[in-house]
């Protein structure tokens, strides 16, 4: 299929402008997003499955529900604005509502997300200020800025986009992320915000979005943890003119999932104390979801996790993360294999050179086979190591 | 109730003898338990949860379900005897089959367990000579020598053993286990191991151990991975000559909920590099159930155990820890305290002294209450915290 990666985020579909300022909520860096279309967006979005949420996410979903044209999303970092009540509500509202009216655009078309402190709340005067400043430096050039500024604990910024032909016409999907890398202490959130300048009908972008999160997004874990504020959310404003047919549907979809999963790697790879990336391939199982929880039950595990830091092909770990998956199916015949390297056969004990594997697992990037023989269906999930470091950063890192 | 701890394990109650002897299959120390009634007994048993399952666990599984009187049970540390195929349970069935012949009983009478290296077989002719050996030095002080043989990583031997009074006479309960204080590099399992000399149905004792169990080894986690060969075990031979009555459960039941109390403490306490015990107290929940998964929810997270290492009063993680518990309550009205120090009011940020906070979590006994608002039913879990030493010791004791 013809996706082209090209450089750029979410400025990179036509006619999104965007900014990132600093506002002040961070001691340094940027700290307030907004993405903007003055064309109307179909948008989608996918919240975190924690049952404490946020008040940006409730608003967020509110608005969600009630809107059928989207213009912006605001976003800041500094403060998660979680755990704070009615107060909090009203100052997830009032990051709309200040939007709206410098925009002169109706507040339900904004979606609004927080990432950072849990148990503070929101400076308005400095949201207010960095809303303003934001406003008037959008361009086509501030997607960056925009993913620095909702960077928390991540290192980098973490943006893609992708290039697609459809109906003989250009068709871009951007997108920016922050990191789960950690969810440092009362820091959280995984935030991922797409673009795109293709049009289609709000139940496809919703389905096909949740789609690509899902082997994306929802098939990564650095702890396991799910924060309180996690959001994906996507906007299309058709400012390609291409609005998609049935036929393109397979090609878009391609877009959306490269986007997802590249970002989603982005955010594995820069796990706060992690030194390598572990890449979980699932094969034959019954139906995907079983195959993804698995993947995430071996890559959640605390003592697989030990033993990648280690470089220990340690396989009795990894069946017993198999067999804690909670799934039903026969586990008699599974065969595993790191790289190319068999471990496991039938579940069974198999003869390997013990210093080869050592040297596999030893590179950053480790890949981890497993055979259920129970279907035809499968998964990737991607995970990393724990390390001493990140134990010491968690532990230590004061409130 | 009258529940007087004494000293002594699984030979203080009358008619039960034991030994705990070296045959090899470790490098140093005692490795093959048995515990031995000649009156015939009644026994109930609980398994781990894993659906992989040691070759031992489906082989003591065919014997309750088969017999209805025991007489031993036969245990090895060393080697888990796991993923190990139809090699494996022919082994398991042999231990049986040895004391078996050995002692002229059936040997469906025989419950097996096995602990140690997962994926290596057992060497039966250490077994069969540990077996001989241990038959013959079976003795009322034999006791610690049997919570010996089970140790694998554990840093010291766990026994306890209560006096009741039931019908003017008295009725023993005692007991030994084996940690989960880690699950090692392809070691394995939590065993525990109880005997008593009142006498009762088999329906009764399998319905009150797991109450017992439940309330105590179900209610504690080291690192969340359940191993494959998890046994808790019970033999009662009556030789106190108390038969229980209906009015006699009561104390029963707490004389066993006392002893798998003590011991799931112990295995917490000797937790593989952990400095603390971390006791949480969920208070007023729809059901006990939720109250548990809640407790062990927070117990689980990874940042929850780095903030504890760290002694950082971090209430964000904790509510983070129980929005992922995956219950289905409202969560709006939360209250969590630490010792008597309240850190969180109706689910919000509420002012406390960070230095006293950090001061009570520098303690290595750490008491955190959650009230949830929402019930009358309660639970305690038992944690710990995660240390640096954990993961580097998991990193690279190799195998």
């Amino acid at each position: 299929m013809d996706i082209q990666q090209i450089s750029g985020g979410i400025t990179a579909p036509k006619g999104f402008l965007a900014a990132g300022v600093c506002c002040g909520l961070k001691t340094v860096g940027n700290d307030l997003a907004i993405i903007y279309s003055q064309e109307p967006c179909v948008a989608a979005a996918v919240f975190t499955s924690n049952r404490f949420q946020a008040a940006p996410v409730s608003v967020s979903k509110q608005h969600l529900a009630s809107a059928s044209a989207f213009h912006a999303i605001v976003a800041n970092s500094g403060c998660a604005n979680c755990a704070t009540g009615e107060q909090g509500i009203r100052d997830a509202q009032a990051m709309a509502e200040i939007t709206a009216a410098f925009l002169n655009i109706p507040e339900d078309s904004i979606l609004v997300a927080s990432t950072g402190k849990i148990g503070t709340f929101l400076s308005m005067d400095k949201i207010k200020a960095g809303i303003r400043d934001a406003l008037s430096t959008l361009n086509k050039e501030g997607g960056l800025a925009a993913a620095e500024a909702i960077l928390t604990t991540d290192s980098v910024p973490k943006q893609v986009a992708v290039k697609l032909v459809i109906q003989g016409k250009q068709v871009i999907i951007g997108g920016i992320a922050k990191g789960a890398g950690m969810i440092a202490p009362n820091m959280a959130t995984m935030l991922a915000f797409l673009t795109t300048d293709a049009m289609l009908s709000k139940e496809l972008l919703d389905k096909m979005f949740r789609n690509a999160v899902n082997s994306s997004f929802n098939s990564i874990t650095i702890d396991g943890d799910t924060s309180t504020n996690d959001t994906a959310a996507i906007l299309a404003n058709g400012a390609s003119g291409v609005v998609l047919n049935e036929s393109d549907l397979d090609v878009f979809q391609a877009g959306l999932n490269h986007i997802c999963l590249e970002l989603a790697t982005m955010i594995v790879r820069d796990a706060e104390g992690a030194t390598k990336l572990l890449k979980i391939h699932i094969k034959n199982a019954p139906n995907q979801d079983m195959a993804r929880t698995i993947g995430l039950s071996i890559a959640n595990s605390t003592l697989v996790k030990c033993a990648l830091f280690g470089a220990d092909p340690n396989w009795g770990r990894i069946l017993c993360a198999i067999g804690n998956a909670g799934i039903d199916i026969d586990l008699g015949d599974i065969d595993v294999y790191v790289g190319q390297m068999q471990l496991v056969k039938n579940s069974c004990a198999w003869e390997f050179d013990h210093a080869e594997a050592h040297r596999i697992l030893s590179m950053n990037e480790v890949e981890l086979t497993v055979d259920l023989k129970q279907g035809d269906h499968e998964a990737v999930v991607l995970g990393c190591d724990i390390t001493t470091e990140y134990v010491g950063f968690n532990a230590h890192y004061s409130t």
